[in-house]
């Protein structure tokens, strides 16, 4: 084991994939370094801001990720297991609504934006009556593709990316699908709290360092990322049960929607927030899940709001 | 509070819904019922059964529901609040995979059957490995649509019907839209256990009784069925953490189908069970979630599987 722990430092950044880009450092298996990462908006955002800084983010500066580096001996078909370790969050976050964005993007054609300030450890206030406990992970954290060019951040891939899924949080370990020499990783886009789904397309988006450890697993041939939790995953937020709403219908992405638009109505109604206030709550809280997809031609969405965030 | 508790026998049951079937029985707002409900199959296994009694299944049999109870008062535009209480299991259940249905139904071709023996409040085993831990709920939970007609129990409606959403479990609390006068309530398809998503098409399906308070909320205008859980909805599976594999791309039935066929890759390899034995474990007690759905144009879908069945 090489555990060098220095710093890939958030200046040595990039916004698109793209293989030719030269890594930054080139590491044996087992080393482990420390990244820090920019928030999506590279730092657009500050304490003070509003909603009409929304118009002004540059298209070419969100979503950037530290790296690319190069794990020693990686080829496609191999690989990239990458255990995650400490988080170290700024404390400073924000959430927004960005028009043309978001699952229910027709819905809310205004801009909104929520700025938060947490401690790492304690719960975040969302306004009053909601306090969201933070769960910081990776938004983007990938490898470079194998077909040439650049290629936007904001896509998933097979080899990983812009994957949102909130357990890749401290402890989980993370297996990436090799297609280039040396793998080229990158990670970035760090969230504080999200739900499953990230509905509103934003999550807590918040600048913050981040341990990894790299290993390497030769002829895995994976067909997409998997990862591993080393425990449960909802018990910082499960404690006082959730309200579900759902959509049932013959396609997911509409039972998707339907399931969001109750849960917004709901809270709308019951915690008198704005609907887009709700919306955004749901996206940094709420859990889509597939309920039922086997009673053909229904199928059953529904969206699990914790209830604990309204003490 | 008309708290009779009287008991609607399984006999009393039907095989479509229809709004024209005479109720059972008109009760008031405030009363409790219990429930005898029979299996999906209705009583069509047995602890001996095989495989090859799945080709005798008579399609006119399947999914039988007991009601339908009348509710005092109830109109279209009101909602039925229905709480879940007791679950009194049979200890006798089934798994199959049912050529022709099922999320992967065009992989798995052939029949299999898993009966399960199991006691109340104790993990059941499926078979060398693995032990599912029980939460009992009602797979099929509804009233009556408002359209005329027989209509299949099979799929799910906006007023209910085959949800077979997992979390319809002892202390939960669901709300129905009524579609017609009376509400017309009916319940069945009892499942000892089973994960988001019933993949394989089946859960532990298991004849039970059950016994449900029923109130009412005028004019709730509810688009489509809502719950409440009193508590977390894991915790009963989810101590050991849980292995996670994902399905990428622009479609989420091809991400859920992706999601579900890496991880009996992953279950048949590691635990050298038969891909068919992985598919039907996957069903009885894995999750399908949905962790990203706004980068387009690809989402992520994944599929949780709880480590600690494994022991």
């Amino acid at each position: 084991m090489h555990d060098q722990r220095y710093t890939i430092h958030a200046c040595r950044k990039h916004f698109g994939w793209d293989n030719t880009i030269a890594p930054v450092e080139t590491i044996a298996p087992g080393t482990t370094l420390r990244f820090e990462c920019a928030d999506a908006a590279n730092g657009h955002f500050s304490a003070g801001s509003t909603a009409a800084e929304i118009a002004t983010l540059d298209a070419g500066q969100v979503n950037p990720v530290t790296g690319p580096i190069a794990i020693d001996g990686a080829e496609p078909g191999d690989a990239i297991k990458v255990t995650l370790g400490d988080f170290e969050p700024s404390g400073l976050g924000w959430t927004a609504n960005i028009p043309g964005f978001g699952l229910l993007a027709d819905q809310f054609t205004e801009p909104a934006l929520h700025m938060w300030r947490y401690e790492a450890g304690a719960p975040a206030l969302y306004g009053p009556g909601a306090r969201v406990p933070l769960k910081p992970f990776t938004g983007t954290i990938g490898l470079a593709p194998a077909e040439p060019g650049r290629h936007s951040i904001i896509p998933p891939r097979r080899v990983g990316g812009n994957l949102d899924v909130r357990d890749l949080s401290a402890g989980s370990t993370l297996w990436l699908p090799v297609e280039v020499a040396g793998g080229l990783f990158s990670v970035g886009d760090t969230h504080a709290a999200q739900g499953d789904g990230e509905v509103c397309g934003t999550a807590i988006e918040s600048a913050m360092a981040v341990t990894l450890t790299f290993e390497l697993e030769k002829g895995a041939n994976l067909a997409f990322p998997r990862f591993r939790t080393p425990g449960p995953v909802t018990r910082h937020n499960d404690g006082a049960g959730y309200d579900v709403t759902m959509g049932i219908g013959p396609d997911l992405m509409a039972g998707a929607r339907d399931a969001v638009s109750g849960m917004i109505d709901l809270l709308a109604a019951r915690e008198k927030m704005s609907p887009v206030d709700a919306y955004m709550l749901c996206s940094v809280a709420g859990d889509l899940r597939i309920s039922c997809v086997v009673d053909a031609p229904n199928w059953v969405v529904s969206f699990y709001m914790p209830r604990g965030i309204f003490g």
